[in-house]
């Protein structure tokens, strides 16, 4: 029996389902690890030892590649020191400074844990600011796994989602209709940095569709949110909404932020502060030290690594050589979404047959891809990497073609 | 101007009120330092190097000592390994394991990042077990700060709250009156391992009503929630309820079980592990492996260092010697609760005037003691550090004879 199968065996006993949530193996092709012992830049070793081009980099938290050497070094200093203290450490007003330097839109920041904290305490934000309810929300988009917003019904309730309205990503008119149907109670207009919904093409923000989202909160007076935990840092430094133009009042972050270290951040701008000071938003774990210090050094590689274009550097290296690939072996390949955060479907792929018989044979060649959700490239991907992967995926292809 | 004047003036710019939540210096006495730069044992460091007898323990994560060696060191062979990966390490299978072992009603669990993390997903939990919707839950307690439970009403809705019927703690009265009104959509009961509400004397648990909250739960297919997140691991090592011999269905932990690092837990009975396989919750850091090699390291010292009976030792002699200077001073001092997480109140001191002065008097004297919310003692505090905080009493004593 593998360790990961004896693992497995013995999590059934103690884990409802064997596991939980999204990292959930069965979720996964046939062959693909659920227990993992290492990470080391681009790449991670499942629990019996086999080593794997991490394409999905623990599903965004890893920017800057596993264990990166400048993260840790600034966490285990301030280890040294203290963690949860009975207020936060000096490093809270270095990185809020940091943040709001870089943040294009944002005024102030408050830290919080998961990224489902930020989403949150963003509506609750706009709510108090306005007075109003009504929360604009589109459909399929993944704002997190709390009730209002977890992806699956079962134990909430209806009242979980009152006062939402839905309209379709970059579809200005379902947006305008759904303001109109929140009438004088729009509170605000929560929307994902780019379409990235589960299970379907990923789709760009249209400028047209971001500056209608902001005329409607200007001319309404309601918070526009953008939702940039999962994109947040990978696509733009300053916000991903800086690439189309539009500022939120208030923004969401996580994931990449801590570099794997538990950290997430609300930013807001000046209008919203007022409320943002009302509200009371807290954990006991939100004030550590040792994630704001790994979080500001991330913060400062990000800039020094200039990282952003070389994430794109590599993403292009692999769209490219995928697509040229799947030409060759005759395969219709869609890839969609920002090349940093790469998405691929097979064409009449509709229960992702093909994407799970191409991504199994590609783990068993070395690369850790998905069959459906975007993947995360890092700072510590190199271009052989990306030629690894590609390599891989020819074992993917041959998979299609022999099936 | 000191370091923490100088940080607060900073903060003020970048963070909306200067701090957010439970950690907001502003709430405490004068003097209270904001910012600390360190922990060490039981004792912390404000940033202008003032050193305190820490009585909060920040908040409760603290539990074995600021800095503890064994936890230290177990979260830092994890990490020269990996944190965020892919899937979890096999520490988590080691933590479920030891965690159902240890906690008397468990026979899983699953692991998330904040105390309101996992009392939100018990609720989520009863109610998919049960197809119901309504949640007893007592008035004035305290489960998280998320939009269902927090103190603050503000930007939250009154849907927020829906389905939620209210009860007094350890009134069986107005328990079975709360359960009438939930009539046949009642799916569980959420109480505290003991009252521990804001700004009033704190209770334990009466062992009737903790049965009646069984005897209800039983009658009516519903599930028992017991949020042991504060308490958890402080009062007994199985489960704080063992202490009045009722188990519930499911339980929520958090603070202590990491000792600052970052995570929380939901403890569930077989009954419930299958609902608790169907709801969806889950987050970035959710799988995080340094922090659950930690919290394995923390229920190893618990049993190995007996704490319990260590911090009832420690909170025993500092209640009696408070009760004794009490009396000597001529005070009304009211003291509250289990002696391992002290409260004291002042007679007659409805503003608070009174613990802010003594408080302030006993800071200045290097006891960080809090004036009107449970503290915590944690295993690294000393006999000694006991009777520190006595002679810095002793101060604040005299500053209320002086006023």
């Amino acid at each position: 029996m593998s360790t990961d199968a004896a693992l497995r065996a013995r999590a059934a006993r103690v884990v409802p389902g064997g596991m939980w949530g999204h990292l959930h193996a069965g979720r996964m092709p046939p062959g693909y690890p659920q227990f993992f012992t290492r990470g080391e830049g681009g790449h991670v070793w499942d629990a019996d030892g086999r080593r794997y081009v991490d394409l999905m980099c623990a599903w965004g938290p890893v920017i800057l590649g596993h264990r990166d050497g400048a993260v840790e070094g600034a966490a285990a200093r301030q280890a040294a020191l203290g963690d949860c203290l009975n207020g936060p450490a000096p490093v809270m007003v270095d990185l809020a400074e940091r943040l709001v330097d870089r943040i294009a839109h944002a005024d102030w920041a408050i830290f919080c844990k998961n990224g489902t904290d930020a989403t949150t305490a963003c509506v609750t934000i706009a709510r108090a600011a306005t007075g109003r309810r009504a929360i604009l929300v589109a459909e399929g988009s993944y704002h997190g796994a709390m009730p209002w917003c977890t992806p699956v019904p079962a134990g909430t309730t209806a009242e979980d989602r009152a006062h939402q309205h839905r309209f379709r990503y970059n579809d200005i008119a379902s947006l305008e209709a759904a303001a109109d149907a929140a009438g004088p109670d729009l509170a605000g207009i929560i929307v994902t940095a780019f379409r990235h919904d589960n299970v379907v093409d990923q789709e760009m923000p249209e400028p047209g569709f971001a500056r209608a989202a902001r005329a409607i909160c200007d001319r309404r007076g309601a918070a526009l949110i953008v939702d940039d935990v999962r994109a947040g840092f990978r696509l733009h430094p300053d916000g991903s909404w800086e690439a189309v133009g539009v500022r939120p009042d208030l923004s969401a972050y996580s994931k990449a932020l801590g570099n794997g270290h538990a950290i997430a951040a609300i930013a807001g701008s000046e209008a919203l502060r007022e409320a943002a000071g009302r509200v009371f938003v807290t954990g006991s774990f939100w004030c550590a030290a040792v994630p704001m210090a790994a979080a500001l050094a991330v913060l400062e590689e990000l800039e020094r690594r200039d990282v952003v274009p070389w994430l794109e550097h590599l993403g292009t290296r692999l769209r490219q050589g995928l697509a040229q690939r799947a030409v060759a072996f005759g395969v219709g390949l869609r890839q969609s979404g920002p090349v940093s955060m790469p998405l691929f479907m097979f064409d009449g792929d509709a229960d992702f047959a093909q994407g799970r018989a191409f991504c199994a044979a590609a783990l068993a060649a070395g690369a850790y891809l998905h069959p459906r959700h975007n993947m995360f490239l890092c700072a510590a991907h190199t271009e052989a990497d990306m030629d690894e992967v590609l390599r891989a995926a020819e074992a993917g292809f041959e998979a299609l073609r022999g099936a």
